[in-house]
């Protein structure tokens, strides 16, 4: 962006405080939608003055998306928008609000648009519309990717924090890599996908673009909801995986595919070796059975799914877009023993896949192998568009979990991406894999809006509105467990949560303990009429189901017992044996072990 | 049976213990086999003596079905046995088990024959095949229902004490009910396929037929592994259900289609009376939408799985039975886009099953309406068979268990069944409300075999043969916790099991805590060149899901922490805090907390 007003360019968590501190939040919106260029094609149609005033009605403060603007894929509804899947004829005005979009404007958000796609979602290009052709932010001869090409292109400009997107094959993933965005393809089900144009709703996803990893962790925790009348949707598990440790295992291709291209080769190798650098186990491995699924989804019935989708209107292909209309058309070929044949074949690779990688946490692999010119596109346009699908085909039809995250830039400045995949349910993970990547470097810049990342742009937050509170037995951490220090990963690794910072009682002193690495102290719980004290300690929710994990890593001279807090009640917690205290260093009059180690010469334990 | 040689009618568990006394175990199988009529239409091939003692090999003893005879269908592949699936032209011999049969065998099973079916496993009736019509075992002129015939029919005889059938749409318990059997439709996946000719493959189950409910319980546990070359296996959850509790909730339907049939809805209402009598509450609910989804089954897109299965062999109708060929042309009129038209239709109609049914436990219904005779069927083919499956047909297609058992008998004689329903993988709990209701009569009889139930017949056991280990984690328990003190049953109460009784390493101290009650000692950990001694504990294996429970019950001041052993390892176990044993009474010289408490005056600390 070169001449942005003053509201372009901001993350979600910029847009929440600048409306909550502004005098008139409503007119910064209307202000933004007010400075957006008609003619871009990343638009299908901007919203009116009107439309965003009705939806502004009395939004409490207090919402997490309060008074946050976002864009909208045009095959999913916006209630009073018109809906045309990049298709005028297909067009009509949604009388209704898709669930997910419904879910955010409950948050607080306000639908500033509907962006633009590959006619009725089918494409990974982003040129296949009647409404024009959303280029990369980065270059005017180079395409944007699809099919969510509108989408991701508003973001990468910063006209808006964030916006939707579907993914059924690709479509959220690879213009997010083209455009420098986080692109969130959740669990298939994990979001509701009523009021979405169906591409393959066996496999379709709503998907997620933004500029920061932080609002990619609050926008999937908001949209996540079950729908009972969404056939596909899927609750999350009570306690989804939050992290993979500190040591995951990862698989990348020993055979990519790259075509030739050697630009993207690099950056994909350096990320690689980044991951490698901040602890993560890579290990190459054919994915030769992974590239044999993907080509089932092009081969394969599953375009039946489009045709059922738009089976009336596929009678007149004067009103569709040549290259859809003959990739569509080809249903017509498939019987239904047919289908049954293929989703056989889909059924054991997916078995093989299972036996290949459970013992990888997931994979790592370059979103898209290309960063493909117009010229390119025209000159192999069904070619082009396969090879692009190369590291996204296979995921929803394997059921994984998928995050696209900014891979850097190649010498010509165009930026790629890498995205991590796992198995389904396991989004928040990938998160946090994405946050020890983005935050290792000092500052990247986000989409191409020319701001660059402040220190909490891609932090995660612990407490997230939760969905559902799983079983969990309350824990007083005292040392290295307490959050920051070195063994706080322990209790990550068990999806504990923290409760609270407190007291103990006034009836404890703490030790250093000698030679234990790394650093801990021993808590020792004195009679009355000693010299107690109370120390600082956190509270941290332990799920019961994992207890017996967490209790395996605690080692001696260390137990779990119980201790009692400064309001006389007592919780299970960290104990120590006299053994281990005996003859050791008393930090009791620093009050806690943060403090203490605060005090020690270099500052940190480890 | 009226003249049976001494091994027919036995239970699975009777025919173990005959063989395992038996002086000739071999000549029992060979004598039985010699025994069977070869023009029974029940059965399609018997096995040679050739092809048991081949299979008998060197059996142990100890093998959980030691030298147990069992008949397949014969739409299984038995290893060197024919193949037909009820048609003499697709005949081939077997180049391996199916999974299943090789499961059983490997548990010490033995195969004796192969049985007749509705020609690929198509049809509740049981007379479409050119194999002969195995009648109801309870009248010539009635039907036996299909597609299982012939294994019904030679469990419900005694020529073998358990018999596998398959089960896609109801054809392993429609058998059941009219032969007084019980009748197991597994969980979809939970039993391989590995090895049967496909119906349905994405529906397709192997059932069980046995006598009694123990060895329903036995076999279940022993088929259900999972099979990671078969793509729809899918893993039992490592805690299954095992019971529904003292009250459990079950709907039925408050709209039963009984097609005008009287007999059998007086045998299932005073069915529904006896469920109540013991304990479970029902309640009757509208259930049209399962109707609505069993409707989809013969309407819909999934006989082309039929069709996909046969495919070449649907090119000479000369070949097949005309009922079946009919049935599975219709494939031919539906594409794969009509595929998913009626399986988004299905998850939506599962979704509206879920938001009713969701606070039930499950259903009991009726297995089938009708006892239909020869003539009846004559009369109305499709319709008989159609109506047949009311109770059946929905079962798979929205993912359920199913058990069917014996229901008591109408004023002809001829026998009922009432299917217990619940959500996938409730197997196990299926069977225990099966043992409350089978074991509330004094007892019943089993088939037609003339025999009757023993005491033990219908009853569960508690230990299974294991499929796989609890995982668990070693605890060393050093004072109350030990066998036959006062707080051992918290080891009870969380399932742990005593792996051996050692000693700690040489470092230890023990002390009798004062004010405790019961009364617990504290274990001191002292450094080296101090005057540590072993002591005797006992190290129990704590499964980890309970760890936390158990955990929950340790008060101050011990708690779990690390205890070293004799050998110079360390486990989990209880340690103590100073404040507790400081001043105590030491009592290292007792060598451990028994030996102090039978020298304390009482002899017992409570």
């Amino acid at each position: 962006m070169t001449a942005s007003p003053p509201l372009f360019g901001l993350t979600v968590d910029q847009w929440k405080s600048t409306q909550i501190s502004s005098a008139d939040p409503l007119k910064n919106i209307l202000d933004l939608v007010a400075a957006y260029d008609p003619k871009d094609p990343a638009w299908i149609t901007i919203a009116s003055p009107e439309q965003i005033k009705s939806q502004w009605d009395s939004l409490p403060k207090s919402l997490p998306l309060y008074g946050v603007p976002f864009a909208v894929k045009d095959n999913i509804d916006v209630d009073g928008f018109p809906t045309t899947a990049a298709c005028p004829a297909y067009r009509y005005i949604a009388q209704a609000d898709a669930v997910v979009v419904a879910l955010l404007k409950k948050a607080g958000a306000i639908v500033v648009g509907k962006t633009n796609l590959d006619q009725f979602a089918t494409g990974l290009v982003g040129v296949r519309s009647p409404y024009g052709i959303p280029t990369s932010t980065f270059s005017s001869s180079h395409i944007s990717g699809g099919s969510s090409s509108g989408s991701a292109v508003v973001a990468s400009k910063g006209l808006v924090p964030f916006s939707l997107g579907t993914d059924t094959a690709g479509s959220g993933r690879v213009p997010a890599a083209l455009n420098n965005l986080i692109g969130v393809k959740p669990t298939v089900g994990a979001f509701s996908a009523t009021g979405v144009v169906p591409a393959c709703k066996s496999l379709d996803c709503v998907s997620i673009f933004t500029l920061s990893l932080k609002d990619a962790q609050l926008l999937f925790s908001l949209a996540a909801e079950y729908d009972p009348t969404y056939g596909y949707s899927r609750r999350l598990p009570t306690k989804p995986l939050k992290t993979f440790g500190k040591r995951p295992l990862f698989a990348i291709p020993s055979n990519p595919k790259w075509f030739g291209e050697e630009q993207n080769k690099v950056a994909y190798e350096k990320a690689i070796e980044k991951f490698r650098s901040l602890g993560v186990e890579i290990t190459a491995v054919d994915f030769s059975i992974l590239y044999e699924l993907a080509d089932l989804l092009y081969e394969g019935p599953w375009v039946a799914e489009r045709y059922a989708a738009i089976r009336d209107f596929m009678q007149s292909p004067e009103k569709m877009n040549k290259t859809v209309y003959q990739i569509i058309k080809k249903a017509e070929n498939f019987t239904a023993a047919d289908f049954f044949d293929f989703e056989y074949r889909r059924k054991d690779i997916i078995k093989k896949i299972e036996a290949q990688f459970d013992h990888f946490d997931g994979m790592i692999v370059p979103t898209c192998p290309l960063n493909p010119t117009l010229a390119d596109l025209e000159a192999e346009p069904i070619l082009v568009n396969s090879r692009q699908g190369t590291y996204t085909n296979f995921v929803n039809l394997s059921d994984m979990s998928a995050l696209s995250i900014p891979a850097g830039f190649r010498e010509d400045g165009l930026p790629t991406g890498v995205t991590l995949l796992s198995k389904a349910f396991h989004d928040y993970a990938l998160l946090d894999l994405a946050q020890r990547f983005l935050t290792a470097d000092k500052t990247r810049l986000l989409g191409n809006t020319g701001v660059y990342t402040s220190s909490e742009t891609d932090i995660l937050v612990s407490t997230l509105p939760q969905l559902s509170a799983p079983e969990t037995i309350p824990l007083a951490v005292v040392g290295g467990h307490l959050s920051g220090m070195a063994l706080n990963w322990q209790l990550q690794k068990v999806n504990a949560t923290l409760v609270k910072r407190c007291l103990t009682a006034r009836h404890y002193r703490l030790y250093a303990l000698p030679n234990s690495n790394p650093p801990k102290p021993g808590l020792q719980r004195v009679g009355p009429g000693s010299n107690g004290e109370s120390l600082n300690i956190e509270i941290w929710n332990v799920p019961t189901e994992k207890f017996a994990d967490f209790i395996s890593m605690v080692p001696a001279p260390l137990g779990i017992g119980s201790v009692e807090l400064e309001d006389g009640s007592w919780v299970k917690g960290f104990i120590c044996e006299e053994i281990g205290y005996a003859g050791a260093k008393d930090i009791t009059k620093y009050g806690g072990w943060k403090k203490y180690i605060s005090h020690t010469s270099n500052g940190r334990p480890f």
